[in-house]
């Protein structure tokens, strides 16, 4: 085993200068219920760029006047307690090959092919178990070293063997987007037959949700930019409302136009059972009025804003369920796995660039002109696991 | 039977002065189903005031410049189309005894003393029992007319018999607001051991609400104006917050100072299972704040304001369920029914007023110097039901 790897660490809350290449970052060393994986491909995410940025750090009130989009106010409003440690290697959805275990593992787990659930759960049932308690979860890539680097040690208990036969690039599309969209159908109990509206389709969290809808027997409408339409239709979307539809001018939202697109899409008025929504800004109030009477809205993250205002009249008018969800649990995990395993759900590669190109890679993530997810793959590994499924 | 009979009349959407008092309006004449109450006290309800407002009939967007206070210009986006038909009697929470009774209707039920539940279930089981469908509700004095008059006719099934003995003024404060109460409490699975924050305690829904979680052994805090501590105590609060605690010089709310008056009220911070909240605006976000991870917030009202700003972030971050309801289920009217009987909840009387007085008695209401509900008796009957238990 070498003593230094490549990796590409981040030293500070800032920009993408923040993130630094290195060549001699020491190896981890596994603890007695971990294991060392060689890492072959790492999954890109929202989080990784706005834990850099500090901006889950605060819990800005919405009263106040502070730019909800400034990073430079998220970190100066923290004082510097983020929870973060530096450095710290940042990437949570890992595929590679156990290379060494700890003390209290099977030796016959080296060499398996594993998916890692990035969950870290410092709660424990009291059979020792991990268990998701919602004020004490992290996940590796924050709490812990991630996956954008050679090796990272995990929890054995985080490491999923996987026997489907699909590149390592692509398995990575699978892990933090994946587990946030099956935990958000779970927790509004979608069920089969249910008319689920998905926003953000095209992202990560989106696309994912597209295929777990379909896997429950729900039916998922989708709402994205054109020109994404038809890879999103191939996913499984029932209809796709183009977000171009319902944007005027001056790229304000238009509520009615959207309501009415929703409608036309669904066959009927406010007849939504459940909407997965990654958007929320000027949207969100459209979003509730395309419910059915006690349906239930869900939120995991917010591209075009975080506080819009809420009419509690509608809310309580039309008896509405209104949720936050972020990560999942080890059971929403386990049936993912199975999901792929069992060709459920496929992987949608949005595009693979070398780790030592992350700062490009999270540049193209963010321009969003893709469906899926974005990937990088170790220097070393690029020949054997990027060039054969790069995409440009 | 009398042909006529003295009714405030609500003759249009406006001001008081749509509730005109008649002493010659038609006796209604029961259905085959439904039984003639010969009215003995009804309770006031902010609903009664708001539909006369028309302000249920709109549904505003959030994003828009419309005032949300005022009752003109919701009188006004309407184009008259609110559902509403005049004349109408409104009084939902009706007390009295059956004097008639339609051919499919026990003629043993004659004499009962009777609490109506004033929900008008539109949709049926296959049984032909009445369902709520929260698309197809409506209630008694909306929907048909209500108890602000000698006589009303309801359907025999919302009519419940009443053993307990306390005084038919007493026994109207019980109702809309109650049953509000409650169902939010069903809603949101609220249990014993659970820390239950209560907003506007004071009024029907939050007195009710406290009695209520008591009832299911959960553990109500109150938030209310000083003045109405010792009450909101001796209905079971285990702390109360005082509004005058977190309000600056200027009226507005001082978020950290609230959060810190619930941390100490609960002993520990962001530990609230669940809020019961009637007043929205300003104190929404602090509320939300209050809430341990994966707490429930609920509203069926909103005194200070409808539209405030909702952080997604919290929401997601904190795995933050919201929910709004209105009215309840025939389930939770029977447990109301049961708590009664079994004395587990108490009347609260803030006041009792003549019929004809009904524009002074909403004038009080409004002005909410008071603990618990509101209620008139028809003049014809106050030496009898309403003298006895005046307060003022």
């Amino acid at each position: 085993m070498p003593k230094t790897m490549s990796a590409m660490v981040l030293t500070g809350h800032g920009g993408p200068e923040k993130l630094v290449y290195y060549n001699d970052f020491p190896v981890p060393q596994p603890g007695a219920h971990d294991v060392l994986i060689e890492v072959s491909a790492c999954g890109l995410n929202n989080t990784d760029i706005k834990v850099r940025e500090a901006q889950y750090a605060v819990d800005f009130d919405p009263n106040s006047d502070l730019d909800e989009t400034s990073a430079a106010a998220s970190i100066a409003a923290t004082n510097g307690e983020t929870g973060l440690s530096f450095p710290r290697i940042q990437g949570a959805d890992i595929v590679g090959r156990i290379a060494a275990v700890g003390n209290k593992v099977s030796q016959d787990r080296v060499g398996e092919r594993v998916l890692v659930d990035f969950s870290i759960y410092h709660a424990k049932d009291t059979d020792g178990s991990p268990r998701m308690d919602l004020s004490n979860v992290d996940y590796i890539g924050h709490g812990a070293d991630g996956g954008f680097a050679d090796y990272v040690v995990v929890p054995a208990l985080n490491a999923h063997k996987i026997q489907r036969n699909i590149p390592d690039a692509e398995l990575a599309t699978f892990g933090c987007a994946t587990l946030t969209a099956e935990h958000m159908l779970s927790r509004v109990s979608a069920k089969s037959g249910d008319k689920i509206l998905i926003t953000g389709a095209g992202g990560g969290v989106g696309s994912a949700a597209i295929q777990l809808a379909r896997a429950r027997g729900a039916i998922p409408y989708a709402v994205t930019s054109r020109g994404k339409e038809e890879q999103i239709l191939s996913l499984g979307a029932e209809a796709c409302i183009c977000r171009q539809d319902f944007t005027d001018q001056s790229g304000g939202f238009d509520k009615d136009a959207f309501l009415v697109a929703v409608t036309e899409a669904t066959r009927s008025n406010r007849s939504v059972d459940v909407v997965i929504d990654q958007v929320g800004g000027s949207m969100f109030h459209g979003l509730l009025q395309a419910l059915r009477p006690d349906g239930h809205y869900i939120s995991a993250g917010t591209i075009s804003g975080y506080t819009p205002r809420i009419n509690l009249h509608t809310v309580y008018m039309a008896f509405l369920n209104i949720h936050g969800s972020s990560q999942g649990q080890p059971e929403d995990f386990a049936r993912i796995v199975d999901y792929i395993e069992a060709g459920k759900i496929g992987p949608t590669l949005g595009g693979i660039f070398p780790l030592s190109q992350l700062h490009h890679a999270q540049k193209t993530f963010q321009a969003k002109n893709y469906v899926g997810n974005i990937v990088v793959v170790p220097d070393a590994k690029w020949k054997e696991f990027g060039e054969p499924d790069a995409r440009r």
